[in-house]
């Protein structure tokens, strides 16, 4: 049995769910702080926390680990990126920066499938070695467990590549990682005058192999006017909900769809984006067990309206955070700047934003049961932090207060 | 003589001013990119820009600094911040995320006064040590030109301690500080029935006392309803400029008070803020010599309008980018950051946005001459950093991507 005690951790703060599966509405206020506490870690699981003289005494450990006095927080979840993808799209930014709309920058060759074309290029290895660079940022940043979604092949060969390397990344990098298939992202060339063609690759096609591989837990779609049609969502959804796929949607990003409420009506895990759910959304929303993921990234980029997390928390809903890594619209591995989002353009309070960012986030990949938060019989994914109060994390912006991260146990960072 | 050659930098990008002091409008574009070149650095000083092949073979030098192939940019200089206080306010970014107002966070105790009294409390020791931290994690995010405020001491001893305190980390750090005296930051509470008596105590005492010492370049003044009135800021910046003082104001933050105007009017060298300036004060300040100072950091963290740089630069003004570091409406250490929302709130270009937060911030601090570019006969402030294109550090934001920090021809970080 390994063991590890974490000792001298000046101030803790963490969700308290006492195994609820989330936090909603005023519940995503339930932050406890500890001081002057230490950590037992036995085989990754947190077995004990009190107080570090206590534990100190008492704990028969092999490692011991002084936090310094630093603050120990959960692990972030970052519940929606697309981390694994070729190219760059730096010279968009100044493009868009130019005053080119999103549908000028595509014309000219840019947009998802510029992507798309450079993902296609790119051997396996290659994304292997890109995606890796960026999960150690990623990790550095304080995310400890990540969702990947493909999306960037469109068609079953990339789309399978992509998830191969997602696969690889899992077994060899100390963050834990959720896949996704998101093959219905963009229609690709090939399928530009056949939408119905490629709606049926994707459900006769790629789904049933991607599943008989065993390469994605959710299968997520971008429903939006111009991309996947409600009625073609629905298809896609339905299908891969029959395989055996968890669901989620890209839902109301650029134009109150119904997206939100499809989702809802599918029993999808999560609908994400919602920079444009009406307040009717909201009620759906919030009434359900469906998680609502805000990307606040994604608006600081594009300079879009952020998503309605207060009124949803208001009205009950629960929230959770994630940075939308991707390079087209937020371009990010920092799940503190999400919380300065959301508390300074959303009135997210600090508490809600934490327990967003951690809880929450892995309710939203249907795993909080085992992580998100620093309680008895949870994943020991611990990060220490530089800071005297964990609203440091997000007052003090755009800079990483995070000193080491311990994943499962280990320290890895 | 002391020598550096920077070798093997991989991309070079800065603005080129050819000894203009500032550059205006279009000009703001003017940014020189080289590849694969070498710096040679002879007593602080760039004397030599060219191929790295060609240098290494030629220059004879002292030391050797491999760039291993890095982006070289200029160091930044960040020409508003409030740098030197005590205390903490994070409790309020709370308050107000949790719905607060300004002015209710000030009932409470909170606000400028609530730093004053922790900053009349701190030694000079502990000044010093809060400064010094905070100015090491300047440095390591390529700040290397820093102005520093006072204007949390409001009483004629507390002012000169600050001020006092910057001019001792202006002697042991690294970094380049210009000093700044804002004694008319808000009226101390001695004072609060007696406007009139602090404006005296700071023309009669304050303002010559600090000139006496030596102890600033600039007079700053908030400028704004319920601070200091248009008429009591120009008696104070007309004495400050008899004593020999250069000018700045917070100008135009809360309202449209035409502080801007005033500001040019006695030619002062910044007006910075300028979140309300109306489209005739954008028209004033680009028909002037006086530098706009945009502080996006203020805008985003008080979810505040964005200032109209765009504007100003579209009519031949002189743009910097500043953080405006301070416990209450900007707590942020990142130029970076600053540059990410100048391209995406501000629509201005990775271009505009490089110049200024280099070249024209050098210009607001009257240093253009000796800094603020890589060009020859410029002091050696270059940053190194992990990206493949300048573009990159404001896409990709949230992180550092800053690796070294070469300050007056010395590898500090």
């Amino acid at each position: 049995m390994s063991s590890l005690l974490l000792y001298n951790i000046g101030s803790l703060a963490s969700p308290r769910s006492e195994n609820a599966p989330r936090l909603s509405g005023v519940a995503m206020s339930n932050i406890y702080t500890e001081q002057n506490v230490a950590i037992l870690v036995e085989n990754g699981i947190i077995t004990r926390i009190g107080a570090s003289a206590d534990l100190e005494k008492e704990a028969i450990v092999a490692e011991r680990f002084d936090a310094k006095g630093m603050t120990a927080l959960p692990g972030f979840v970052d519940s929606h990126t697309h981390t694994v993808f070729g190219g760059n799209r730096a010279n968009e930014f100044a493009m868009r920066s130019a005053g080119k709309t999103y549908q000028e920058i595509a014309a000219a060759g840019g947009g998802i499938l510029s992507t798309m074309n450079a993902t296609r290029k790119a051997s396996h290895e290659e994304l292997y070695a890109i995606g890796k660079k960026r999960l150690d940022a990623m990790l550095r940043h304080g995310t400890t467990t990540v969702e990947i979604k493909s999306g960037y092949g469109l068609d079953t060969a990339s789309e399978l590549k992509i998830l191969e390397v997602i696969h690889e990344l899992s077994r060899t990098h100390p963050m834990t990682i959720v896949p996704t298939f998101l093959g219905a992202h963009a229609f690709p060339p090939e399928y530009k005058n056949d939408r119905e063609g490629y709606v049926q690759l994707v459900c006769n096609e790629m789904l049933p192999v991607v599943k008989e591989r065993n390469l994605a837990v959710f299968c997520d779609i971008f429903c939006e006017q111009n991309y996947f049609s409600l009625e073609h969502s629905e298809r896609i959804l339905r299908t891969a909900q029959e395989l055996g796929f968890k669901l989620k949607l890209h839902a109301d990003q650029l134009s109150a769809s119904g997206a939100s409420a499809l989702g809802v009506r599918l029993g999808a895990v999560s609908v994400d984006h919602l920079e444009c759910t009406t307040s009717e959304g909201v009620e759906i929303i919030a009434a359900s067990e469906t998680i609502a993921t805000g990307l606040p990234g994604a608006s600081l980029f594009l300079n879009h309206p952020y998503p309605p997390l207060r009124a949803l928390i208001d009205v009950g809903g629960t929230v959770a955070l994630a940075t939308d890594f991707n390079p087209g619209s937020s371009v990010t591995f920092s799940m503190p700047m999400m919380m300065t989002l959301a508390s300074t353009q959303m009135r997210m309070t600090p508490e809600e934003a934490l327990t967003a960012s951690t809880l929450n986030g892995a309710a939203a990949l249907s795993l909080a049961h085992e992580r998100g938060s620093l309680e008895l019989g949870k994943q020991a994914d611990i990060l220490l932090c530089d800071i005297a109060h964990f609203y440091e994390l997000s007052y003090h912006f755009g800079m990483n207060h995070i000193v080491h991260v311990i994943k499962h146990g280990k320290v890895v960072v």
